[in-house]
């Protein structure tokens, strides 16, 4: 649900007179997206997503989101793109906020992926990590083994008080992935949040990928890692080795794994799940009064580190190699 | 912010494959609507409203709701009409609540009124009063005279906490309303929310009226008041005398107000004022634990409420009879 800034239909009048998309028609507040402020407008040539930046977005960062989609369109992946104004500027500036029109992708999330759905999924992250091999800009991952410390240290000593230990283990884990984590295998832009909601179908075939604020420069299979942390788990939490086999096959259909990537596996997924165990106990453990969003369980996410850490090789998830 | 249902993708696609829509193309929820679920719809027809409707709502009162959209709209009303399947039925079933898919209706809510918006928004309501003359379904108004006692006791004794007095003021209010209400003024099915954010415009022309999960039969005069409150102050809580004679001119150029209607105007208006205080009231004592919505303040209606009881004849408006 991410409504944070209302716009005026006076102000957004004027903002649509800014582009060469015909008139206003209608908007709506959609509920999508946890970062900004997202409206679906209508205007005389169809529907556009109308994203307002708010706080949590650093502006900074705003070039490289925007251009690394117009980019990776521009190489033929499916994504939303952003509209440019009269000026020829995608940025522009609404209620007091950043803001960019942005196009309308159709396609659906799967609540319940399928091993087809994980293939494709594979599929289209090599494409992704392929086409943005030559995009000129860079930003660098806030959220990887280095930023995690930190994020731990703003919990506080309460993560006891999510489960008994878990303190401990999380201070084992850091140590563990600082001393351990692979320096030199390949990278690039990596989309850094693939979790179902950010991968559209239509008719069981993939249709797009979208939500880019997380990307960044980082290990290309630690991208891989995320995604195998995201979809090869079914709901009861247990590992399901048919579909990482999908996802892996997918992938490698357009861009094959160095040996060393693939022995990272196990390692970069674990790290993966320490990653979204850490937002997810921050989270959880600060909810804001007045929160709109409930925070997610970070118990799954305890119980993924736990299987990755049981995890010898990559042979352990039914891969050969 | 309203998606209170989550609706899978699945069940989706099988519930659209039961119309003559074409396929389902994406589905976002919107924030709209305080009773309902909403989402928008983009198929290969274009874009409609999928409304889930929740326990708020009655759900014997959904014909009434459903029939009498498609009754206005048959008599050249623009407002959102609801989609048969291809049973011929308005009404189906989605996520374990009774569901209907609507037509869009273009335009956008004003934010500030202006006088030729408050004389379009007569004429509007004018139209629709006459359009549901014939219309041969009837819902009582549970929020009329007869409801407000029963409400105000659901309050408790809590309304001093708003402000010092307010219970005794309410409690005189609500003697005053029983027993001057009037009994014999021109009836007729009536809107009964019509606030700004229900009336769409585009490009300051009035688009279309929505939202009808308020209407019922009552006094037609008694939806003019309600009107009176929501579009004739400002945003300092004055009142504008020339927004209530743009409103009147344009009812009036489609419907002839009775004598006794005009006289009834501060009654009624009174009256309205004491509805919307008393709801207001009832949700700012009774914030659900983890609500998505922060009530309005009841407030704004105690001072509407006042000042209507200072008027002592509709002259006082600033109206010619």
């Amino acid at each position: 649900m991410a409504v944070y800034t209302e716009v005026s239909d006076e102000e957004l009048n004027e903002f649509v007179d800014g582009y060469d998309i015909g008139a206003l028609l209608s908007y709506k507040g959609i509920a999508e997206g946890v970062e900004n402020s997202n409206y679906l407008i209508h205007t005389e040539n169809g529907n556009f997503i109308l994203t307002l930046y708010e706080k949590r977005v650093d502006s900074n960062d705003l070039p490289f989101f925007l251009g690394l989609k117009e980019h990776l369109a521009s190489k033929g992946l499916n994504c939303p793109v952003p509209i440019k104004n009269r000026d020829g500027k995608s940025l522009g500036h609404l209620a007091g906020r950043p803001a960019a029109i942005i196009s309308f992708l159709d396609g659906m999330w799967v609540r319940r992926p399928n091993v087809t759905h994980c293939e494709q999924l594979g599929v289209a992250l090599a494409q992704m990590h392929e086409a943005g091999q030559d995009f000129e800009l860079s930003r660098s991952n806030a959220l990887s083994v280095s930023g995690w410390r930190p994020l731990f240290a703003m919990c506080g000593d309460r993560a006891d008080s999510v489960q008994a230990g878990l303190h401990a283990e999380i201070e084992n884990e850091l140590d563990f992935m600082e001393s351990n984590w692979p320096a030199s295998l390949p990278t690039g832009v990596i989309h850094a949040d693939l979790f179902p909601d950010n991968v559209f179908f239509l008719r069981n075939e993939l249709s797009g990928l979208i939500d880019f604020y997380f990307a960044c420069n980082d290990l290309l299979a630690y991208d891989i890692a995320i995604c195998i942390n995201a979809w090869c788990f079914e709901a009861d939490d247990m590992f399901n080795v048919t579909k990482i086999r999908a996802l892996l096959k997918g992938y490698q259909s357009v861009r094959q794994l160095e040996g060393a990537e693939l022995a990272a596996l196990p390692l970069l997924s674990r790290g993966a799940a320490l990653r979204f165990l850490l937002t997810r106990l921050y989270d959880w453990l600060n909810i804001p009064e007045g929160a709109l969003v409930m925070p997610k369980d970070p118990g799954e996410y305890i119980k993924k580190l736990r299987f990755h850490r049981s995890i010898r090789s990559v042979a352990d998830y039914g891969i050969q190699t």
